[in-house]
């Protein structure tokens, strides 16, 4: 499949004009920058976790975003419910397995919500996919440096038996489906010095989809526009927090040109 | 009620000189920002959520701020026992229905706190505000673009039945009580961009009417005081992100001749 | 003993060649500061709290951070369990009293977690660190101005009865052990206007601590660091917001000169 800078804006004005209610049951550390991100790209955040309303948020919003940063054992229940909910009215419901591997909790929770509702789509780096898909890979916490290209085998089979988009993001960010693989090149090292923003690479994942059901085709919109930002952001940003600030503000300000100057996919 | 840009600016030494404690029960999203505007504007912040301790910390407040954002039982449990504890103590309860109207959940759960113990406040936007009074609106998430105007009917009986202050905040902000209402038509359409800036607001409106007791004056100096940091902060600001960084510094800075330059009440 | 610039650049050095896991059973309020401010420094942040998970990320951790900030009766458990697990690996154990004296809850859980599993160190303002040895001292909120003298003693007395550093920070920083006591006068009024900042300095104490058993110096490394960072930021900073963003950046980029240049210890 072949996806332009035009189809990539086209994705993001899309998020801009319907601003879709993107519902996420997300991590403590996150919150606020998630929340920021969403309503940046153009969307609608809410954020919803007590088993008494997941079901009627879910209801009222576009897309689902369920990350596992800071679990616990209520809002495992919660994720549960809404997910199903979210699989019934067909919205699409994307998974974000924070630190799957670093302990056996994280790992045995995102396997059974992706057994128990396949996703549209999963975003993780490459040790969190690797560790969806076999035991035997450990990561050192949330950050693994574990070369993505060892994560591509498991993404593949994740996408085949689930039937949903994988991406696997890093210094390259791949994008696969069974139809294809599409590589960004995009982004900057500062990025993951900056807490969060591959939670916010999900969530943005989240509001793409909400737009339109080619979910390959959004999934690879969300992580270029991701990648694109974070390279103007770090162009004026003097440290982490700064990137920070200047990747929200060129978020909320993207334009089609910079799309097409800047995207790196093959 | 006449209020100048002099009250004003009374009310805000007065929060600045007597650095009052403002305990808040809020949502997870914004606890950093709303710490960092009560601080920013003088006050000094604490969050406290357990059963254990609500009522110590009530206690040594000036103010309670209640905020249903990120709702939960056990929460909604403390919000009760700590609002019970504020009446007896007789300071000023603030709630924020956020997302009032989304879910059944939170509205039922804002109105039952508010019949339980009637607050000194209540600050929403026109939705939130609607759906405490209604069952027939539904809004669109928490930043509902229902006309402002359409709640004031909603406002008006909410704060007659429970003597309250009711604000209603957006492009204009309305604060209305049984005695008349006053506008205010500051702000700048950034804000919104800032994910719980409505939420500062609200806390804002804590920490002024733990000052003086005269609501009305201090609810429109805190919404004044809002929105005037807001249109500085949007003359420097190149994004939302910017412009949360701006309003903060533009919120510890606040000089008196710039209230009195910029104000727009009515 | 005597603690130089260059010991200190050489602590910091360690945390960023080591990049040590830091898992922190911390505060909503600053979730999202810890975990940046812990990036910044070089070190690789987690937050996980769960009773099912918290062990196995103490097991591949190098140390633990426990801050009481927003305590709940689950959090407690956890934290109870982490310790003990942390206690037996063999790695250190910091503690944050936040808003220790403020209730009777905060006091007698940070009391309990001590005698339970002796830290290797606590840091806290003067009145936590009253509060924690004294049942007479009530301290106002969090950010208590109790001055730093009167709690050396208070200090001394738990840093002798546990074996523990004690750590009272404040315009001044006193860090305290069996064998004598420094003085940090580096940072900046602004700090405690930007709220998280001494949960920040307690996870950089955890962070330095991961790398070098050598608690009295690594703590005082630690203080040293924020403080300068804080002086640095603060030329910049044009208000508590962009204090935080300068303090972040300049915690990344500190390099040993400006450490020998400004460090004031005695």
């Amino acid at each position: 499949m072949r996806i332009s800078a035009k189809d990539i804006d086209q994705n993001l004005e899309l998020v801009r004009r319907q601003s879709p209610l993107v519902h996420n049951i997300t991590n403590y550390v996150v919150m606020n920058l998630t929340a920021n991100a969403l309503l940046a790209v153009g969307a609608s955040p809410v954020m919803a976790h007590a088993r008494e309303e997941v079901e009627d948020m879910v209801n009222i919003a576009s897309a689902l975003v369920i990350n596992i940063g800071t679990l616990s054992a209520p809002w495992i229940a919660s994720m549960k419910k809404a997910a199903r909910k979210a699989q019934k009215k067909g919205i699409p419901i994307i998974y974000d397995p924070v630190g799957a591997g670093a302990t056996p909790f994280r790992t045995r929770t995102i396997r059974t919500l992706i057994q128990t509702v396949p996703p549209a789509i999963v975003r993780g780096n490459a040790s969190e996919i690797i560790a969806i898909a076999d035991d035997a890979c450990k990561t050192k916490g949330v950050d693994s440096a574990a070369a993505a290209d060892n994560a591509l085998d498991s993404a593949r089979w994740l996408s085949e038996k689930y039937g949903c988009v994988v991406c696997v993001s890093g210094a390259t960010d791949y994008i696969i489906d069974k139809n294809g693989m599409v590589m960004i090149k995009n982004g900057h090292a500062l990025m993951p010095k900056v807490t969060g923003l591959g939670c916010t690479a999900t969530a943005l994942c989240g509001a793409f989809a909400a737009v339109n059901p080619n979910y390959f085709a959004t999934t690879t919109a969300a992580m270029a526009v991701m990648g694109i930002a974070g390279e103007i952001a770090a162009e004026k940003a003097k440290g982490p927090a700064s990137m920070q600030v200047e990747f929200l503000d060129a978020l909320f300000n993207m334009k089609g040109e910079e799309i097409k100057k800047r995207l790196k996919i093959s």
